[in-house]
């Protein structure tokens, strides 16, 4: 199934931070995009952004509810889908766990169906937080995870969980040619930067002088991967004749602590905030890095950027939003809670 | 909350085979029982038993789709909401893993909700399940499993996961009173003679003088708890007021091997069928034992009915069946797939 030019392709969750940037990149490559987002976490100059081009059109719409007409009308049109449609960061899906959890299965399910009339490929934005709190590292797809389903990160695990359950069915029942990645920690420009977590809190803490907040002693680790190069690891797989139906990591294999990430910042912002400690969240991983041999086999896929060069053009990003007045003094993170839909 | 006795219980997948044995006994014990199913892998026989009682009411429904307005204007009535609806042998929710899927997501938030506008006890019947194909033996609550989310039993034990998820943010948040039990392997009269499960296959096949299968070599080993055990536990959890949000194991700690089972079996019946070995289906657990000092230590509860008192109890309704024609000829297991509504 090769994608032909007059194609729709459709982004659930197209006004979020990953979401608009590759609405941005699908457009440079010259595709016709329909952006479903219900604006739960989405920034809406993400999206003023996206309008300016005639090829790009948005619904205000959830997922969790049947699709709109406006998309429906136009099934036989759609050749791909990518999903990546649920709020991210733990102070968002943890605001209504019921429709965190309901996004994840139903608003797949909806979005699978969809794919599976309109015979298109379907891409599902998993989540390394499939793999909880890790007891094996790296993480390898084949690592069945360690996740506690009872605990309040459980209705975003487990909803992606289920998600890839639905996903590799319709794709064992031969009802939809299904992609799955398990993305690891992103950051870059867009981000919100009220969403708690660790790179927008920090830069932009850093940036507005207040106290930076590192949860637990700042030794947990993560790897983080600029959105630039998420962006082309998740086009490769949509776009790629070679995978089977198999979940794949994409992320950064540079593992770094929240401590070195703070030097980086701090270095990059020039500040000399106080750090203030604070406890660790519940469940909350102590290290996180991406096995992407498979990626790498697959896809030729791996990431270009630098942390340097990455958290650089971040913090300028974040420092031009500040000065233009577009990022608000930062809130105190204990007290950040989406609005939610 | 102490439940009145002009209130309602509902018990959904009530017309399966524990829940049929579930109903029996809160009629026992004076309840006003109304039974949803949708009649997926329930025997009729189960319901006709009931029907004699006048403080029991069927109503046909899957709890996939809104609940229907018989139920939902009874809500002020309902004290007591049993979660039991979902196939669970691997032939019957796999045959639809999208249902069973949304069965376990969907249905559990339908009566959630339904607990919640109620202010009625919920209780969830999870499932052994969650702990995939267990590394820690036997399985304690805290132990978080080892769970294939891509592979083909991943839309119930997934499922469950999910379903437990939502239950304990309903908690969480103030909105139900919740438990959950986590069932093991059970076994009785009233079974499905096709449902696909070890108990009910080698009594059915050694009774009918077929060939027996035994899948992979028959050291994989299984806990079975007696029907009766087990609702005496659901009920003891429900009525519970130690039980904080918490998953709690119910099953038998005996464990012994498929091919101890079988010998079981063999002088019991008297059959001298032979033995066909097939090779194990995927992902299939090798080892099952459930920790119940749990179940023990905060509803005093533990199994009372030996194997070898509950397997001569379920060979000679079988054997019932069998006579009286209301058992088949089994069918061989490969062919075994239930019919999906």
């Amino acid at each position: 199934m090769s994608k032909r030019s007059d194609q729709i392709t459709l982004v659930a969750g197209g006004a979020g931070f990953i979401g608009s940037h590759l609405c941005r990149a699908l457009l440079d490559r010259g595709e016709t995009v329909l952006c479903l987002d219900n604006l739960q976490t989405a920034r809406p100059s993400n999206l003023r952004l996206l309008e300016r081009d005639e090829r790009f059109e948005f619904i205000e719409a959830d997922i969790v509810n049947p699709l709109p007409l406006d998309v429906l009308e136009r099934t036989w049109s759609i050749g791909r889908v990518y999903n990546l449609a649920c709020a991210a960061s733990p102070p968002q899906y943890q605001a209504n766990p019921e429709h965190t959890m309901l996004t994840n299965v139903v608003g797949t399910d909806h979005l699978l169906r969809l794919a599976e009339r309109a015979d298109a490929r379907f891409l599902l934005t998993s989540t390394s937080e499939v793999y909880g709190d890790p007891e094996a590292h790296p993480q390898h797809e084949d690592y069945r995870g360690w996740v506690n389903c009872t605990g309040p990160r459980a209705c975003y695990d487990e909803g992606k969980r289920a998600a890839e359950a639905m996903a590799f069915d319709f794709a064992r029942m031969e009802r939809t040619d299904v992609r799955v990645a398990r993305i690891f920690n992103t950051y870059g420009p867009q981000m919100h930067p009220d969403d708690g977590r660790v790179v927008s809190n920090l830069i932009c803490q850093a940036l507005s002088g207040n106290d930076i907040t590192i949860y637990g002693d700042g030794t947990q680790t993560r790897s983080f991967c600029y959105v630039s190069d998420m962006v082309e690891g998740l086009i490769a797989l949509m776009e790629s004749e070679q995978v089977q139906a198999e979940p794949i990591n994409l992320g950064n294999p540079n593992e770094i602590s929240v401590n070195e990430l703070l030097t980086h910042i701090l270095a990059l912002t020039g500040s000399d905030a106080d750090v203030v400690h604070r406890s660790l969240p519940v469940d909350d991983p102590r290290r996180r890095r991406p096995d992407i041999s498979r990626a790498q086999r697959l896809l030729g896929w791996q990431p270009r950027v630098s942390l340097e060069e990455g958290l650089a053009a971040t913090c300028a990003w974040f420092a031009g939003e500040i000065d233009g007045g577009r990022v608000p003094r930062p809130t105190a993170p204990d007290r950040v809670r989406a609005s939610v839909a």
